[in-house]
């Protein structure tokens, strides 16, 4: 009989009473700019879809080719280019004028449509019967940002033309997307296994220790090509200037880059995946929960890697415990258990050296 | 270094292309009437808060008090008594002729409030600008069986005053409800972990294999104390004759019981749980997901339990093939990968004797 083989640690435990009721296990790993494991946990060789934490990198494109520059590109429309957003007003607003700025609309973007996920935006739209639309997709500003690099290589040919299909893996927009997600994470995508997103763009496996190391260089602004390293700080500086179009109301990464700023860039993705650079200690890190629990998993076991990586003030401090290790409270409001970071993951990420 | 203690087997996988994008690891304990186990992959000793697992099992009191008699319940209002239901028009509907026969109303529920989960439920509620109450909260129905059984044991008295507090442990309300639960699990609950559910009552740790074995007893009418057997007999065949009221539009328990009648009866959990009786094969089941993910992950377990333990027509097999191997799609329908029951838990299944 084979063995089997080890399975990932407990990251994340949900607790009911004094009781563990449900588990989350993972990979965690963090690295230097010299590709060496800070913290390693779990299998963090294994190819993971990174899904939308690999967002800032397949914005790379739409700065470095001038197209940011081009359609004068403000950093509200960067940050939501970057985003995986809420579709709240303000997000719908921006992602229009990008696309006006590109001399398109709606009808351009090919990221489908979905309501927003946020109770309270859905129900808002309900109550004015109306239905979403594509701007409403939490997409929808990559996508734009997509349009705007469209733009840019049409030549000033027909842009709604031109653009049709670029999210296919050939259409020269996603060649270039891909083209700048190879180069940052230093991973041969050819032969990477390849599924198709949520928003319809190819996505690739790549392994955790590669996504960790290229959100070491975000952070540094160094060890990728010149043209790169200033596009990612722009982007990330452009973020961390705007974190509300990153994701939107009662959204992890929005409130912990507004009371962190430029301390941590972070990106949640579909599936359990989270990605995080930190500038100050030269360290990137990436997280993939092997159940695919993003909400309630990997934003807790990425709460804890904060408060380990990031020096934090009181109040800071108490943020990040809030999204570590949760008191869970039932529909009466009644404290029914906790959702908390395990000793292990703790442990390991003392370790990290300061 | 102490060993790890052997992880539970991976029994769902998502993918993504042709790569496993995410996995859920669980226990499934099958049992016949005399506790044999005929199928048990991962550990099924391990104690489990069955949450809205066993309602039925807690609904049984309500029969057996004669409650249900005196108030002249109908199937359907013991089938909500039983569910975890959508907040539909219909539910809420159901759940206040219930509390009118106890002379009470939304107001002496104990539940607490949420949205209804299901999009369309809680957009049209929107739509109408109304916010939900109590009656949508989906443990309502069993709520207002809980209330019919205060009526009952009230004696005559003041209702609304004597059921006042029927969530707590010493209720004679909750006492009864916990008695039936010890009663048909066959497990002391005195000695178990105790944890508060979502809707404010006591809810024990309680070993996945009773678990089967209760269902077992259910399925079959007998291994029960005689007046409990009756009255789970007269819940499930309640739940048969009207699936929607177990749950509602879109969703697993309804849909399958729709389908197979009273060949099944299966009550899905929070937390990844789900029990399930199959009278014709005198066997139950309780499958927990270690994640906890109950909507894609212990449903598509269940279904390919289901298949096999239940003699499937043409269009019974694909029902429920379609749930225990979903396609996915993304938010422009286009084929992204698959949600389905691994080959270790189809193997396990095959194992069990006709």
């Amino acid at each position: 009989m084979p063995t089997a083989p080890a399975s990932n640690p407990v990251l994340v435990e949900a607790m009911r009473g004094g009781t563990r009721e449900s588990e989350h296990r993972g990979a965690i790993v963090v690295v230097d700019g010299s590709g060496k494991r800070v913290v390693a946990l779990g299998d963090v060789e294994r190819q993971v879809f990174p899904r939308s934490a690999v967002k800032l990198l397949q914005a790379i494109p739409l700065v470095e080719s001038g197209a940011a520059d081009r359609l004068e590109l403000d950093d509200q429309e960067l940050a939501i280019a970057c985003a995986s957003h809420n579709g709240e007003p303000e997000h719908v607003a921006v992602v229009e004028r990008m696309l006006a700025k590109a001399g398109l609309d709606a009808g351009a973007l090919e990221c489908g449509t979905h309501w927003p996920r946020l109770g309270p935006v859905a129900h808002a739209l309900a109550a004015e019967h109306r239905e979403p639309s594509a701007l409403h997709n939490n997409c929808s500003g990559k996508h734009a940002g997509f349009l705007c690099l469209a733009c840019m290589l049409s030549g000033g040919g027909h842009v709604r033309q031109y653009a049709k299909g670029y999210v296919a893996p050939r259409h020269p927009v996603m060649r270039a997307v891909t083209e700048a997600l190879q180069a940052t994470t230093g991973h041969d995508l050819a032969k990477a296994p390849r599924g198709i997103d949520g928003c319809s763009i190819p996505t690739f496996a790549i392994p955790l220790d590669r996504l960790a190391l290229a959100f070491a260089h975000v952070g540094a602004g160094s060890g990728l090509r010149p043209g790169h390293a200033r596009a990612a700080t722009r982007l990330r500086k452009a973020v961390a200037a705007h974190p509300f179009m990153a994701a939107g109301s009662d959204r992890f990464d929005t409130q912990v880059m507004t009371a962190l700023g430029e301390r941590v860039y972070c990106k949640v993705g579909a599936e359990g995946v989270f990605c995080a650079a930190f500038p100050e200690r030269g360290v990137g890190v990436a997280i993939k929960i092997d159940d695919g629990n993003t909400a309630r998993a990997v934003e807790v076991a990425m709460a804890a890697t904060i408060e380990a990586l990031v020096e934090l003030d009181h109040d800071e401090a108490a943020l990040l415990r809030s999204l570590s290790e949760l008191t869970l409270r039932n529909w009466k409001g009644i404290e029914v258990g906790a959702l908390r970071a395990t000793g292990e993951l703790r442990e390991a990420l003392v370790r990290v050296p300061s």
